[in-house]
C-alpha cells in the first residue's frame, strides 16, 4: 500500500472511531485515562527497552547530551505520564456544555453547544512523553488523536501507543481513537497534511522549522506558535522594587522558554532610576544586557542593540533594553515587534493598566504579575495542548476547552419559517 | 509596482489601520456605520452610474439574465444597503466582553476577553452590495477588511469602496480600514491569500469553485462551506402533522438555498403511513421525489433514488427519501452523507430527541423546527457574515462574535513565579 493510501486509511479510521468517543460520557472518558495511566505504570519495563533502542540509535548517530536526555524514558518520566493522564482526568470536561441559550420571537430556542473537534493529528519532535500526554487531552476533550513523532523516538512512540491501545481496547473501545504512525517514510506528514475531509485539527509541537513546515504544507487548519518575544513595559509610575521582582523572574527564572522576558522597555520617567537599578541586578544574575542610546547614556556597560535586538528570542541570558517617550512609543515599539504572545506593564497608575489592556492584543495582556504565568497550567486550564499566537481557533495557551468547537442546537415545537 | 507587492502594501497597510479600529468604543463604530449607510443613500445616482457599466459590460458578455439581476444596483438594493448597515449598528458589540475571570491560588486574576481578529479578507462573487453588507458586519467587531470582489461587478464595487471611504475619513479614520482591490488582474487573490501575517481570516463567499479554489491556495485561515446537503429524519413517534409542515418549509419555501431540505429519512414504523402523506403533499406542490427500495415499495409514483442521490444537494424541487430501521439507520445515513450543515428530527419521543442532539454533530441540530431557521438572523445572530461547515474557528453561521478572538487578561500585583 502506498503511503498515502494508508494514512488515508489511517485517518478513515480514526473518523469513524471520533464518532464513537464523541459521545461518551465524562465518566467513561475518565475511567479510560485513569486506565491508561496504570497500562503505562505496568509496562514500564516495556517501555525503557523500546527506548534503549531509540537512545542506542541515537548514540550511534552522535547525538547531543541534551538530546539525549529529552529522549530518554527515566523512571521519573514514565511516572509523570501516568500522573498527568491522572490529572487530566480529574479536569473538568468541555463537552455538551451549553454556552447560552436564547429564545426566539417565534418560540424556538438556540443555544450553542460545545462538542469535539473530530480528529487531532499532533505532529511533534523528540520528546516521547508528548505522546501520552497529548492523547489525554485528546481522548478526554472526545477527539480521535492522530500522532506522528520524530523518527529519533520512532520505537518508543510505537510502544506507547501500544500499551495506551491495550487500556483503550480493554475498555471495549476501538482502538483507532488514538493512533501512532509509526512509518519512517517521511512523506507520510505531508500526505496526512492533504487530508482535509479526515482531520479536523493539526497541532505541530516543536522548532520553528517544523512549525513552518506543517503550516506551508497544510491543507487542514494548523496552531500555530513560531517564537515568544515577550516584552516588559515599566511605566513612569512603576513601583521599581515590584519591577525588579517581575522582570528578573521573567527573564533568569527559565530563560530557555517563549514565556521568559526578551526585550524591556522602560518609561523615560522612570529610566534615571530604574535602569542602573535593574541592570545591576540583571548583571549579577548573569544576564548579558543590550540597550539603545538612551539606555546606554544611563548604564554605559550596556552593549549596543541592533536592529537585530529588537526581533530576538534569545531562549538565553540577553535582554534588549530600550527607553520610550511615553505609553505611545512602546505600544508602537511592541506593535513592531512583537510576537503576540505575551506581553507585561508594570504600573500603579490605573488608567495606564486599562489603556494597555485595550490596546495591547497580544494572546497574553498582563499588569504586574511575571510574563511567566503564561502557560495553559498556571492560567488555570488543568493542562497544555499547545500554544496559538495566530488568532484562529484559539489564542495563547490552549486546554481541554480549546479542542472543541460549538454545534447549535435549536428546540422548536413544531415552528416552520413563513 | 509588481500585483504580489501591490498586495503587499496594501495589505500592511490595512494592519496597520486594523489596530485603530481594534481600539474605538461601539460608540463611535456605531456612528461610523451609522454615516456610512447616510453616504450610500446621499450617493445613490452615483453608485448605479458606475453600476451601469457592469450591467452594460454584462449583456455585451452575453450574461444570463438572473445573474444579471443579482449585479443591479436598483434602488431597493440600495435602500437595502443603507438599512443592513444601520441594522449592524444597533447590534451589540462583541469586542471587550470579557468571557470569564478566575482567582488563581496565587491571587492573580484570569479573563478571557473578546478582542477583534484584526484584518479580514472577503473574497466573493456577483452581488455587489456584499461590499457594503461585510463591510459593516467587519467594522462593527473593529476589524479592518480587505474587499475583493467579482470582475463582472468591479466598477460597481469601487464606488461603494469609494463611498463607505468618505464616511470613514469623514470620522476622521483611515481611509484603509476598509480597502476594495480594485485591479483586474486575476493573481490579485493569490497574492493576497499568501499574505498570513497581514490577514488573519479569509472568508469566501460565492459557489464551491471559489471557496475550493480560495482553499486550496491559502495560508491564511479560511471559513469553507461548500454545500448544505441538509436530512430531516421523521421518527417511528412523530406527530405525522407537523412532520408534513415542517418537510413541506423544508423543501418548497425556497428550495435554491443551502439550508432546504435534500434527503428525508422515515423510520420503518411510521412509512407506511408517513410517506404516502408526505409524498402527496410534496407531488402536490411539484416536488419530485426520488426513494430507496421500500419507499417505492410503499409509495410507487417514486422513482429510483441512486447512491449519488444520496450526496446530492439539490437546490431544486428534487427531494431523496429513505426508509431507515432505526435511530442507528438515521444517525448513520447522516454520518455518511451529511454536509455538517443542518440535520433535523421530528419526534414527540424525549429520549430520541436527547440522542439526536448529543449523537448528531452537525453545525446546526434542529428539533422539531424547519431547517430553514438555520441562518444568522433567525437565529438571533443579528446578521451574518457567512457559514462555516468546517469546525474551525466557528462552526456553523457567524454573526458579530465570530469575527472576534479571545485574549487572555492577567490581573497581578506583583506575583512571580517561584
Amino acid at each position: 500500500m502506498s503511503i498515502a493510501n494508508e494514512m488515508l486509511e489511517l485517518a478513515s479510521q480514526a473518523r469513524v472511531a471520533s464518532r464513537i468517543i464523541a459521545t461518551l460520557s465524562s465518566g467513561v472518558k475518565n475511567e479510560l485515562l485513569l486506565k491508561m495511566a496504570a497500562q503505562v505504570e505496568a509496562s514500564a519495563k516495556r517501555l525503557q527497552q523500546a527506548n534503549l533502542l531509540d537512545l542506542q540509535v541515537g548514540r550511534d548517530r552522535g547525538m547531543a547530551a541534551a538530546m539525549l536526555d529529552r529522549l530518554e524514558l527515566s523512571d521519573q518520566v514514565i511516572a509523570a505520564m501516568a500522573a498527568g493522564l491522572r490529572e487530566v482526568a480529574a479536569l473538568p470536561d468541555p463537552v455538551g456544555e451549553v454556552t447560552g441559550m436564547w429564545l426566539r420571537p417565534n418560540g424556538i430556542r438556540v443555544g450553542r453547544q460545545r462538542i469535539p473537534l473530530g480528529v487531532i493529528g499532533i505532529i511533534y519532535e523528540s520528546r516521547p512523553n508528548v505522546t501520552a500526554d497529548a492523547a489525554g487531552l485528546c481522548l478526554k476533550s472526545g477527539n480521535a488523536v492522530i500522532l506522528r513523532g520524530g523518527s529519533e523516538a520512532i520505537h518508543s512512540n510505537r510502544a506507547i501507543g501500544e500499551v495506551l491501545q491495550q487500556a483503550i481496547t480493554a475498555m471495549g473501545l476501538p482502538a483507532e481513537v488514538l493512533q501512532v504512525v509509526t512509518t519512517s517514510e517521511r512523506s507520510a506528514v505531508t500526505e496526512l497534511l492533504k487530508l482535509e475531509e479526515q482531520i479536523d485539527l493539526i497541532i505541530p509541537r516543536g522548532g520553528e522549522g517544523l512549525i513552518r513546515f506543517v503550516s506551508e504544507n497544510s491543507r487542514i487548519p494548523v496552531i500555530k506558535h513560531y517564537k515568544g518575544v515577550c516584552h516588559t513595559y515599566v511605566d513612569a509610575d512603576a513601583d521599581f522594587e515590584m519591577a525588579e521582582r517581575i522582570c528578573l523572574n521573567e527573564k533568569v527564572q527559565r530563560p530557555g522558554v517563549c514565556n521568559s522576558l526578551e526585550t524591556l522597555l522602560v518609561h523615560r520617567a522612570a529610566a534615571p532610576v530604574f535602569l542602573p537599578q535593574i541592570a545591576a541586578a540583571m548583571t549579577k544574575a548573569g544576564v548579558e544586557l543590550r540597550g539603545c542610546a538612551v539606555s546606554r547614556s544611563l548604564v554605559p556597560e550596556m552593549s549596543v542593540a541592533s536592529e537585530e535586538d529588537w526581533a530576538a528570542e534569545y531562549l538565553d541570558l540577553i535582554l534588549a533594553v530600550r527607553v520610550v517617550d511615553d505609553f505611545e512609543g512602546a505600544r508602537d515599539h511592541i506593535n513592531r515587534y512583537c510576537s503576540l504572545h505575551t506581553e507585561t506593564i508594570v504600573t500603579r497608575d490605573y488608567a495606564m493598566s486599562q489603556r494597555f489592556l485595550r490596546e495591547i492584543n497580544s494572546s497574553v495582556v498582563m499588569v504586574n504579575a511575571s510574563s511567566r504565568f503564561s502557560d495553559g497550567g498556571q492560567l488555570g486550564l488543568g493542562a497544555e495542548i499547545g500554544i496559538s499566537t495566530s488568532k484562529l481557533h484559539s489564542f495563547g495557551p490552549m486546554g481541554l476547552e480549546d479542542l472543541t468547537t460549538r454545534k447549535f442546537i435549536v428546540l422548536g415545537d413544531g415552528q416552520i419559517r413563513e
